[in-house]
């Protein structure tokens, strides 16, 4: 049937990669997929190099990050632990203190209520902002219109505290406090469980890497895709008719296609029809944040000789860097310190040792001049702009879907967000598919789509499915309906 | 020789219009030009509809908007004057206040106070900042680094100030005072001649229209042009060579150029070699104001019999539109107020006449809508991107040329900055042929090009002529020296 000469080829946009996340989806359920890939590689904004399979983008998963956790098991990809056995440093007003846990101890106890208070506070916040939906909180405008610097001058009564805080979103979002909104950043925190979860090494986001590069889950998407995946195809335009989308890449290839592009980067597109004024204005408000990614090699791993295992948090207006962690190899080989800018004298003066001006191998990744990244490790939303444009993030447009990290409700921003996400967005195509070989149009989509789930199955069919907080009614290949809960 | 088959193709790479202006310097100055425009229309942020030459996008100029004067006089179209002779209207907390002159009055003297030390401040601050390097005022980053939101809670002790002053930002930047730079917004006050001029229609920003329309202005210089106009052409890829810079369209059409593009829409562009990494983020990083711009038409202009000229400050939290200034033709004919956005009750309740609510005609666009806009009038810079980012604006890449109303130094967002930055980059075009054509290649370009004036002409060669505060030799068509002031 035409229906069927349309739907049958299905494909996915990207310019980064974990839409093969959603391709792998749309393929196992039997449909054609293409993955066209703007670099000459897949992997976007992870990208492993062959020294020794070093991280130069994203690397780090932890617990709670399962929908990258079970890809990668699936895919046979392992993990390591992260070295945090011995001590961590926190490096202020040119002094190391070495501590144990979470964050640096306090010992001021005006600062020690005023850092605590800070965290809490961030906590509780978060707590009142639906991950699914930020813009309803009660009060998103107000949190929305104010900058985490304004947010912070009014929680913090410390220099200390304040500080620190710095660090927390240089660290976290690659970006300053004055640069995002408020809301967001909160958002950003409650929807990665918390500031705890989110900071901490040990039972946090940066609890593991894997073994071999995180590099190694695309490669391996892209070998079970095979030829679907066609590399150095930018997307240039896009253009909806009645019966079919077709897409252009800049090699002058046609396709027709269903797809999904994240975020930011789809203004390198030419839409036919337009977007629709929103998402025209959301696309230009959310810049990548900005950061160089180094890593220093040693001879040896001198740091834990001094009993630190390599995790740095350094305050210090002169430093380019804010923190490090231990990169060395899962069984002590190439002894390595993972920073964020190219300088090594800060190693030096924090760890007090002359063999860190002496490192052997250095390998860095300036991913502001990424043309198909922007920047790493996501976007950010300037003050004012979350409330209004966060809710057409996911928002389809026509069959134009969309994926890429920064539309996840769950550790957006991460690896884990990223194929939370090409997971939705594979699914609302499915979805799609059902009611329009019914002759239907979708208008609405389930906003969050965990795990489809089969609730009930008697006799095989009707079959109800749970698209994250939605209850579907799926009756075998033609009919499809969304249930009120 | 090679060089002149390379260098004789010029071309201005558009997706507005007034690149049109320095189409036309390069064509009188004997070059070779073609335009490639992404609509199907020449004037981009200019609109000019048929019903009575309605202009639905940049319309108003006024003193010291020296470059759009003289071009349009040049080109034939004249100028009138918005009718300001009845009083204007200061609506707030749900009443009519007519008043005469430039600001509202203030009755209580504390307000009166705050209010004036509000103005002078803004103009004080502007006064240390560098149109043509805002960067290195003194207090650059300080500034940057807040939003206008709160240099207001800093400035303002009452709430009559703190509201003006978000009208104030509303009408001028079509943006919320929390979404801006602190920096960018007194810069962009500075650069317009301050808060007066940029404020006022007599003997400011909004004194006159043309006669016809300012899309005639596009229209006009597009004859001129002929056949060197290329509409529906979108800019897909640039791609710069040793020898030559090439730029394919959607249509699949390839030129040799050097060309000038605006920021923020060079997103829609891709690169090869892609753009440094400065250049590559500032381009996510400067997203367009929002307005609808919406013309309503009566059978009788009613507010002249009231006293009233048209022009209304609204200061109203439930009201979609906080300005409008009559656009009844000069000859009386079309009685119409201009405003921002769709609703007609507010000139009902602001103007207390029924017959508010019966307009005969209306227009409007929403310019939030237009891919090739991507929003109205002009890009703003969010906080703490203005310091690190507006210093690469007109920074040439390669033989990539920055043009667009916000690379001007003087009316940057109006249509006088588009002509100035159009003819600025024209020049630099001028500067890099006659470099070339020494084998030389270009690094340094003026940064503020005011008119080329010729300063000595004894016997012909050497010239010098004046870029700006720059002092050039040129000597006939083969040399060109910047020389120390």
């Amino acid at each position: 049937s035409t229906a069927n000469n349309t739907y049958n080829r299905y494909m996915n946009i990207r310019s980064g990669s974990w839409s093969l996340a959603a391709a792998k989806v749309l393929k196992e359920a039997g449909l054609r997929v293409v993955v066209l890939e703007a670099r000459d590689r897949v992997g976007g904004r992870t990208y492993t190099v062959q020294f020794q399979y070093v991280d130069l983008g994203g690397a780090y998963v932890g617990p709670t990050q399962n929908a990258i956790l079970k890809l990668a098991k699936e895919l046979g990809v392992q993990t390591y632990l992260i070295n945090e056995k011995e001590k961590l440093i926190h490096y202020v007003k040119g002094k190391t203190y070495p501590f144990q846990g979470l964050f640096p101890p306090v010992w001021n106890p005006i600062a020690y209520l005023d850092y605590n208070n800070l965290w809490r506070t961030i906590d509780e916040m978060g707590e009142k902002i639906p991950a699914e939906a930020p813009w309803t909180a009660a009060q998103a405008v107000q949190w929305d219109n104010m900058s985490m610097k304004e947010l912070f001058d009014k929680l913090c009564w410390t220099r200390v505290a304040r500080d620190f805080a710095t660090l927390f979103i240089n660290v976290n979002v690659t970006s300053e406090p004055h640069e995002v909104s408020a809301l967001w950043f909160l958002w950003y925190i409650k929807q990665c469980g918390g500031t705890k979860r989110i900071f901490s090494t040990s039972n946090g986001g940066q609890e593991r890497k894997f073994i071999g590069g995180s590099g190694q889950i695309s490669e391996r998407i892209a070998e079970l895709l095979g030829s679907c995946v066609r590399l150095n195809e930018p997307v240039i335009k896009i253009c909806q008719k009645d019966t079919a989308v077709f897409v252009e890449t800049i090699s002058g290839g046609k396709y027709e296609v269903i797809n999904a592009v994240p975020p930011g980067l789809t203004m390198k597109v030419h839409y036919d029809p337009q977007l629709p004024s929103v998402r025209n204005q959301l696309i230009q408000r959310v810049p990548m944040g900005s950061i160089i990614k180094c890593m220093m090699y040693y001879k040896r791993p001198f740091w834990k000789e001094k009993d630190y295992c390599g995790t740095m948090m350094i305050e210090d207006e002169d430093s380019p860097i804010s923190m490090t962690l231990d990169d060395t190899k899962p069984d002590g080989s190439y002894p390595c310190i993972m920073g964020k800018v190219k300088v090594s004298e800060i190693y030096a003066k924090v760890l007090d040792s002359e063999e860190a001006l002496h490192p052997v191998h250095y390998e860095e990744k300036d991913w502001c001049g990424e043309q198909y990244s922007g920047g790493c490790y996501t976007a950010y939303f300037p003050p004012g702009t979350f409330c209004q444009f966060s809710r057409v993030l996911r928002q389809p447009f026509g069959r134009l879907f969309f994926a890429g990290t920064e539309t996840a409700t769950k550790w957006s921003g991460y690896m884990d967000g990223a194929v939370q996400a090409g997971e939705r967005a594979a699914k609302e195509v499915g979805w799609d598919l059902h009611w329009q070989s019914e002759g239907c149009r979708v208008t609405e989509y389930p906003l969050e789509v965990g795990r489809k789930q089969k609730l009930t199955s008697e006799g095989g069919q009707p079959e109800i499915y749970e698209f994250g907080s939605k209850k579907i009614l799926w009756a075998g290949e033609t009919k499809i309906k969304l249930l009120d809960n």
